[in-house]
């Protein structure tokens, strides 16, 4: 290889100290779904075309296969990498459902690819964290809030990144809500509102007439119901009543949601909050109950960073259809952009927690030992590549922000200095244990977050 | 989707109860190497073709990617899947060479694809799990010792597979050994020698003489040499000294491979052994010292399933040069063999320990707040989904693999049962913990290993 070579568009990679953030962020996510027994599973990254291309707007977004010296040009078999975890989940729960337990718990943590233009929080290869409850022929309502339970636990818990706002809403509420006012264009409707997040009110007010057919009093009241916002589970079916629309769907909606409120009110907090938005609709995909969008608080132009909702059918083999309802957590959508405008990363470049200096090559073994009495303890530690002077041994640990640095003293006792304050005791390698906090690298961020612009 | 999907040859899966088996392979290798000060790194999925096609002998086997609607069909600029983690990884120490400290220690755990034929444990997409260190101009050869313990400490750690036998060789004691014996054929007769795991001895040597152009008996002398297998340090010298070769490399190489075998020495027991193997050449791969590979006790056919090396210039941008020194273990090329041949997996199929019975939908929210508990003090369990007859409910648990059901009592008190002998007794969700060994699936093998198919 000659001359250094250049980064790749969309294709982001991280530097050792900003690898451990997204391991703790992975391992974080992981540790939490396993409490609530989700299990991991892994599939692989291709899928035949016909599987990627279901859902027709996102086709143009699929990488081709082919082997380089394959006869044809057409793919290999006609397969691509997958673009979402979704699609592959689902062809594993057919593929496998006479060997799995239903309702079936899984968390699928992953790559995937898409081919479009990269922008910020938008890549072309990207780690995605999912969860999903599935039943076999059906699944009671109370996986809903399970599910939502779950993935506000696990974004509590990484308290190194900003808060969340989980928005939530019912396509049941929606649809229910256009078929009480007559509308027969509901999915059309549904489409244009999911545009409010980009588009001002008047120019959604203007398509709804023009390209969904709905007279003007109808269109105000669709988006005066997509105006609601509340977090008070009690509050949604007032301000839905005060709109004036009665339809059995629409009530069963209202109370999915207020079920779904109240079922996780104990959870959220200052970091994660919880609530209804009645303007969330998630455009074209095929939710039939539940929906879900989530917004990092101050990072609002990355858009939802943790979407999902049920689908009554995930997947179907013809006679059996197999229900579900999940989130799926956008690991690289939210770490790079903040790791690119607050310099987020680990406090050191290694997992280290002492470098264990070395006073001559002769005495290598003696360093070794030391290193290898701290490891089976479960102390991460590394050996002095050299016998240099202590200054610069020193300053090794310094640049990979290793905290203490181990001496073998002549007498063959031991000391250990903890470089940030000087400070130096005596140690034995058999006993000595570092803080806990020590122990493992702490997440920081370098600068104060830039502002967020507004478009 | 319509009709049950079926396996994509050479692209294996796994069931939830076999995941756990790679989570915990995968974790306990990520802990050993993060013990010895390894920090993880991962690189994308993609690199440009020229870099992909520099050895040549693999270029076969890579997969180009193309987006769907691109204009041309000659791939997306040349990018295809990396079909090692070696090659990403000298790319990615050239890239970052400026904002990494050396000696660089990672360690890389990611999936390859290769598009070549599918069999046991050769797949087209596969788990390698990487440990490198690498220097800026130099490095010692006290990292090649290193390298090496981390590598034996992780496999003695895998204790729920079979043992492991460490060849290692050097190429300096090859080529020096050769040249002492006045060939200068080298190359054609090292890749020719690392025949012998393939073709019979005799074969080789009629293959030395006319296509390597060397005498019958230096072919002898060549043939001596590789049938030295020794795992003690000291007799490596006095059998390699005994074939009567003199040559500087030849006597440097001897030196490296006893002072290996030396610092590995107290780190050897039953399970992982390492041996002086000086038939290992790793055919046309650019090492240029230690040489590595590993058998899987029982599973021989499976070829070397952890293998590396010294690298001098591992990578090289034209000023600087980048030596290292690593191993990679094949994941895939290990668990899958076992699975299919021994039912290795978890013997359970979820994380959970405990499934909480529920005795009516009015009391799930009881229920739930049992699991509440268990879990604030990481214990994983799920709720029933559905208030079945106990008697259902224990075989819901079952079925799982879940040892522990918790009963809440009508009386507000509450008991748990070890489902494998019956055993219920009064515990309180606060305080009740599971044994350590309860607390995590265990791994076992439902099947004897069938025996091993000798070619």
């Amino acid at each position: 290889m000659a001359g250094k070579p250049t980064p790749l568009s969309g294709f982001p990679e991280l530097l050792p100290e900003q690898r451990i953030v997204e391991q703790q962020v992975v391992d974080t996510l992981r540790h939490t779904f396993e409490l609530y027994g989700f299990g991991g599973i892994e599939t692989r990254a291709v899928e035949p075309l016909d599987q990627l291309l279901r859902k027709g707007d996102t086709s143009k977004e699929v990488y081709l296969l082919r082997r380089l010296h394959e006869e044809s040009a057409e793919g290999h078999a006609g397969m691509g990498l997958h673009f979402d975890l979704t699609v592959p989940f689902a062809r594993y729960v057919l593929e496998n459902a006479g060997k799995l337990e239903f309702p079936f718990r899984r968390h699928q943590i992953q790559k995937a690819w898409r081919g479009e233009r990269p922008q910020e929080g938008r890549f072309r290869e990207f780690t995605q964290a999912d969860i999903d409850i599935v039943g076999r022929d059906a699944l009671p309502f109370h996986h809903d809030v399970e599910v939502t339970r779950v993935m506000v636990d696990a974004l509590t818990r990484l308290t190194f990144l900003p808060g969340f706002r989980l928005q939530v809403n019912n396509r049941k509420l929606i649809q229910g809500f256009y078929a009480g006012l007559g509308i027969d264009t509901g999915d059309e409707v549904m489409r244009l509102v999911d545009k409010l997040d980009k588009l001002p009110v008047e120019k959604v007010r203007e398509l709804l007439v023009s390209e969904a057919g709905v007279d003007e009093a109808t269109a105000d009241r669709v988006l005066s119901l997509a105006e609601i916002r509340t977090a008070d589970a009690t509050e949604v079916a007032r301000l839905v009543g005060d709109l004036g629309v009665d339809h059995p769907l629409l009530a069963e909606g209202v109370d999915e949601l207020t079920r779904l409120l109240d079922g996780v009110a104990d959870l959220v907090g200052d970091r994660v909050r919880v609530e209804a938005d009645l303007s969330i609709a998630r455009g074209l995909d095929y939710y039939t109950g539940t929906v879900f969008e989530t917004r990092l608080a101050g990072y609002e132009s990355l858009g939802s960073i943790c979407s999902g909702g049920r689908y009554d059918s995930l997947a179907s083999d013809g006679r059996t259809t197999y229900p579900g309802v999940g989130l799926s957590f956008g690991v690289s959508r939210v770490i790079v952009p903040l790791m690119a405008r607050t310099g987020l990363a680990a406090d050191r470049s290694v997992p280290s927690v002492v470098l264990v200096a070395l006073t001559g090559e002769d005495s290598r073994p003696a360093s070794d030992a030391v290193a290898t009495a701290l490891r089976s303890r479960d102390i991460p530690c590394e050996v002095a590549p050299s016998a240099a002077k202590f200054g610069k041994q020193i300053r090794t640990a310094e640049r990979r922000g290793i905290p203490f640095v181990w001496f073998v003293q002549p007498d063959g006792t031991h000391q250990v200095k903890d470089i940030r304050d000087g400070n130096q005791v005596d140690a034995d390698p058999a006993a000595w244990t570092p803080s806990a906090h020590d122990l493992r690298p702490t997440i920081v961020s370098t600068e104060p977050p830039t502002e967020e612009q507004h478009p």
